[in-house]
């Protein structure tokens, strides 16, 4: 077999012929929920975790996926076990679960679809020794009054939108999203923590997702003795903090360079951001960084590990 | 052949094989946009105009759909051309026209299906004699700085979760959504219209569809002579209008029975909707309460006759 | 006298006499404010801390009742002194204080009515075994700048319409309300409790009255090591949490059973409310649950005791 | 008989004895709605107008008072009858209809109360000639979604708390409410009109009742060939208004002086206020603005009359 | 004399003597209101209305200049008088009146400034072929409970961040600002229309400045039989307009090319913006157009003239 | 020399020759940023966490002053070392840095502004005695999304306008602005703080500057052992407090008597507020309260002296 495969209400299809009907209502009505894990070292990582939060989405959408938390976790080991083969040592790669109502106007079952994909290290490597620039659309994130946040749902217009608005902008920024009131929530795929005066701050998780990456960060925190809480963030606190970095299932921790074109900090990564890089780093025994960078051609690194943060 | 067909990026698929990928974005991010219009007599009805309305929705997500209008339209009318012979002489379709922007991270064309599906007048037909129920539910509209409401894309699931939470309370009746400030909006699949000494009024379209039926509705009161006006609504206009009533592509004019349990007006359909009602039939030829009545089986279709409004 | 007696501006009346003008500023204009505490085994419960409320909304307000609190306590203490009496062993009494302004255009003394009620046991006994309903109805709770919604005040009419809505929906639900943010707030009259991960979460007190049995829960809570905060909470996280219940002061700890149709946790009552329940029965010397199974008729109260939560 | 005569629940009763109980949830939760129309020479004016509000207010509280507008109608004129004997000649009254849900929790019927009021000429008739003084409070008038404010309720505290604070600074002054949104409402009994360039500004009727004395000075705009209109209105407007005056039942049409502060126009009244007063006076036969001066002592009604606008 | 002279507290002292205390409240508090005319052929336009705006924002912030209307417009005209030797046959200035509260604490007599200065035609001239580049920024426009928007005030910071956030993504583009609903206001010096159907349309004047030179494009929209309407409006609508143009004292009527990267319309300028163009240069007897690309080198002006629009 | 030198752009000038172009940026568009420290003894107080916060909000409003922090510091240093020789030993001053982006449309170097002034302590001394007044206005403070409120910046007209309408109502009270919310921020010159059962709370610093006053109370709360924490206040909060006082640099501690008009507190300063003003003195080495009231005749002192808080 030389395609990944994906499992697709109950069976384990090649990705190619993974489709779902036109009438399903994840297609139609963004009437679908869905959870992203990863793997490193081929190995899933706080599956567990991403799992509950999966059921959490479930539940705030009153979808029964017909599998419990047990039968998604078993299927979804045997699709990382049966795709891991076909990597390179250096890879790893993202876990997707999607559950939709199933058809339109027909009352069938769930769309169960759980699959793999490698992670793009390329896309975003170069970032951690340049920081990432961030850009707050005009864009506002969705207020838990329409739909919840929190629930990772496939309704995600707005989150492209904002990317649209900001990548018209500047084709390499990431668009981090102000709420309502004007608060920082968190960018597209992840969330935000700054550095002030020697500790951790990040948005009060009310809208934006809590991400499993966020919670790592926290327990790297605690265990390296590194205070940290939640408040209220607004692009002031961004631009003056000592230090920012953004945190995602497939980038852990990818320092920021700047805002709306405000230079963060003095050095990428910033000293405590490098710190708890190179925990999580230890912690899950892979070189993160190292990772991401050995995935660009040659030259492009080389330049890459001669600029000073 | 004995399934519709359905035109998919090309070809004129069997509905059974209409199928996307597990990696559209329109099944992973809801980006998306759709039309739906309908036939009258197997005929399309103001097909032009709902495709103009697609491609303010298109522009609106920044999505070239890779056809010019005119393009689409043909293919439009050869799938429904292809379709209509399928049909009974009491029936006529919904003509869906969806484009997403095609396979995630891979940059590739932008999907667009076609496809018709007969209009499910059984579903709602009752509905002319008896009057319809609307729930205001605690869930939102989307306000127009997270995605512009009046653009129809497929992220909806604030629209579903207003379904859920109403028929959860009453499984025969239809959401109502207030905007964040508390103003009536529109119904999950079209517009809401009171009367009011004579007058039609209709919330002002700030948040909601610009819906074709609306329009249709509008055209026809200055037909009759009948003032109509827009205005900021809230629960205390409806519950006190002399009648209400619902636009839809597939419902023409529905007539409202109550709001939250408060009756309103006192004949269902009221004097004005009936005119409506009755002056939109001759202009399209069609009975439209009977053809929907004619979907019900005998019995239910006599006791539907014999109440009285 | 076979009546309960009534403290109406100086006087104990019989209740049925007890009544003021049609001009009092408390009926035409909602221009009072109240208090309500409670007796466990025919003795107030925590009077001072009620009056203490009480006066903080008299200030609030800026009314001065002409009498001092400790004044207003001894008279409190005199009617359920004469009240108590009629009560049966198993019965407990409201103790309600209203203050008003007293005549409109007239520039008269506030009115004050202290009172005792029959707390109501057999219309709430049985969700000790079965839990209650919760629905989020489309009103809102009323904003600050609007009137403090932590000064008891008789101006309630925005509860009263959330709970007739929730009441058109479900006869025997409860009203849970959102503010003007979506945030949860509290039920018609007392507080929500979530448990997620062996912790207690409870809005932040800004919109819903800072409950006296809220307070009681918090101090149980700390005496049992069981961990206790405050936080933004929307409906996301009472669907997902592992128990809820509300607090007031008739029904002390009232277990949840679903919010919106969706189930929250797997018994009734979970484990750590039936832990608090149990330290708080013991606080008081009352069989909390006991005490109001009592007021129920045999039969139903033999059929509750057989249902599994 | 020597006062007046109360409607109380199907009994005519002296004014001392209309009383309530302190059960009423009226007087308990506010749950009560009422409307307010006058005589002018001892005859009722739009008393239908008013009665129709009435019972769009009872609507909106879903509470039905057990008897028909026509019923309440020839109550309300009997009561009129009854107490108008009793007035001197230049003497008017107030009409109320109040009508709570009747007592808390004994599901017992509604409580109607009629009756008639002197109108307090002497409280506010030097406004005639000097205008009044308003200030915008820092409380907000409700929102819609918390409750209707074109709902004529008892639960009033908003408007109270308004006053108290305006005549904490001014004693004089006259609270004109902003919304949430820090748009014009009214002003606590009544609308606000300004003239700019000739024309008639009136704030949208979105949050404030839609005054039968607003609607009257619309009609006499309309047969003066005047201009009238609605818009958003903020204080900027009002500082700018080449006029400003309040309409209500017992005033009619009041001059506005200033707002916080700032002098509005250069004349009291202003010649269109004017023209609306005379035309008003000549339409129900009575001079207003000599009506309201004639209550008050003649050195003070001199003195005012001595001054210039 | 070589400089401008400018009017300060009484006095004509050349350009660059033209200096206040460092101890102003405009420079230290932005307590100070300011207006904006220009000439046409040497000759203020419209001098008194924008003198009449003037005084709407000194009367809403509370100061007295110390001069009449006429007394501030015969000095403006002197000022002009003054300055207007200096210029060349194709220049024509803007008009400027600040006047702020004069000395901080120490209750001096208000300043008045008066200045002419010359009309940068040069920095937009090419918009009127290239159209011009609008961008909605993250910041939001002030709303009206905080400073008045339609007072034109010195505190306009928000303005500038604006204008630095939209600068940052690209030099050359203007700042659309968004109010905190999402509704379209106005750009940083001006107003937007859009063309619709044949018909101008604007947002409402609710937040932003009453533009005079809006008020133009609705005169001659009037003479030309164009129908015109104000209506709150999203970027959905500016997205899908077929034409759009921004009106400003200096430059009177500016194609815009597009929104956020959106194409706006075919051709620049559009047919209605053309012709609006061309009847307000018939009016004032210059080419506006000609006017502002005579100031442009000639080469750039000549590749401009073969551009198509 | 006479009067006090002023740091103007590189030069020291005599005050009543430092002066700006009114053609600075700080001047026209409020484009300026501040700081205002104070000396305690003749010596500068917290100089450097001042310019700290002075470097954030030029960081905010992407200004750079063409000074580093140290340098900025060292000037600053000189301006007092040259004006202090002039001051009694009584006095103290106020030392300020205001930077503006310089000149409008000419794109030259910022300008920079460092001088002192003379602390108005006879403006306020008496306020140590019988409290200040506070009153709410109908004015709220500027939201994040327009102006973040913590950035200190002289687009303070909203600031300006409260003031204005709060000394309307009563010349000597302060203006306590509330959020769009409703919520308490801060006084138009520093912050508020509550005493609520022996513990300390202030506003969450979400809108208003984080005060170094409040932090320095902060401190002094830790080094007495009293408890202290953020919270989001209403003006119920305010008025059920047991103490309040207000923090500022010129004013250190200042004790609140009323808001709009309820009296706070039982005694002026409440016995917490005079601890941390004797804390707070014996740190600095001087009595801030005899020091304030040394500059009042000596009748008002003797007066101020007898009464009892």
């Amino acid at each position: 077999m030389d395609e990944p495969v994906v499992y697709l209400n109950g069976a384990f299809v090649p990705e190619s012929q993974a489709t779902i009907s036109v009438f399903d209502r994840g297609f139609r009505l963004g009437d679908a929920v869905f959870d992203t894990a990863r793997t490193f070292r081929h190995r899933p990582y706080k599956l567990r975790e991403h799992l509950e939060r999966l059921y959490r989405s479930l539940r705030y959408v009153r979808l029964d996926p017909g599998l419990t938390l047990e039968e998604m976790e078993a299927i979804t080991l045997e699709v990382v076990r049966r795709n891991v083969p076909r990597l390179q040592a250096h890879d790893d790669v993202w876990i997707h679960q999607i559950v939709s109502r199933g058809p339109l106007r027909r009352g069938g079952p769930p769309t169960v679809v759980i699959l793999t994909e490698p992670l793009p290290f390329a896309s975003f490597a170069r970032y951690y020794k340049q920081g990432v620039s961030l850009i707050t659309p005009s864009v506002r994130h969705v207020p838990p009054q329409t739909v919840e946040p929190r629930a990772k749902t496939v309704s995600r217009l707005h989150l492209v939108l904002a990317e649209l608005e900001v990548q018209q902008h500047d084709p390499d920024a990431y668009a981090l999203l102000l709420d309502l009131e004007g608060r920082v929530t968190e960018y597209t795929s992840g969330n935000l923590f700054i550095v002030r005066d020697g500790e951790l701050v990040t948005p009060v998780v009310r809208s934006g997702l809590a991400g499993i990456a966020r919670a790592t960060v926290l327990e790297l925190a605690e265990e390296l003795g590194i205070a940290a809480h939640e408040a209220d963030l607004t692009p002031y606190d961004v631009y003056n903090a000592d230090e920012a970095f953004l945190t995602s299932t497939s980038k852990c921790i990818l320092p920021v360079a700047r805002l709306n074109g405000v230079r963060i900090g003095t050095r990428i990564p910033g000293p405590l951001t490098r710190r708890l890089l190179e925990t999580w780093s230890a912690r899950v025994e892979v070189d993160i960084v190292a990772q991401a960078l050995s995935h660009l051609p040659p030259a492009e690194r080389a330049a890459l590990e001669q600029e000073k943060g």
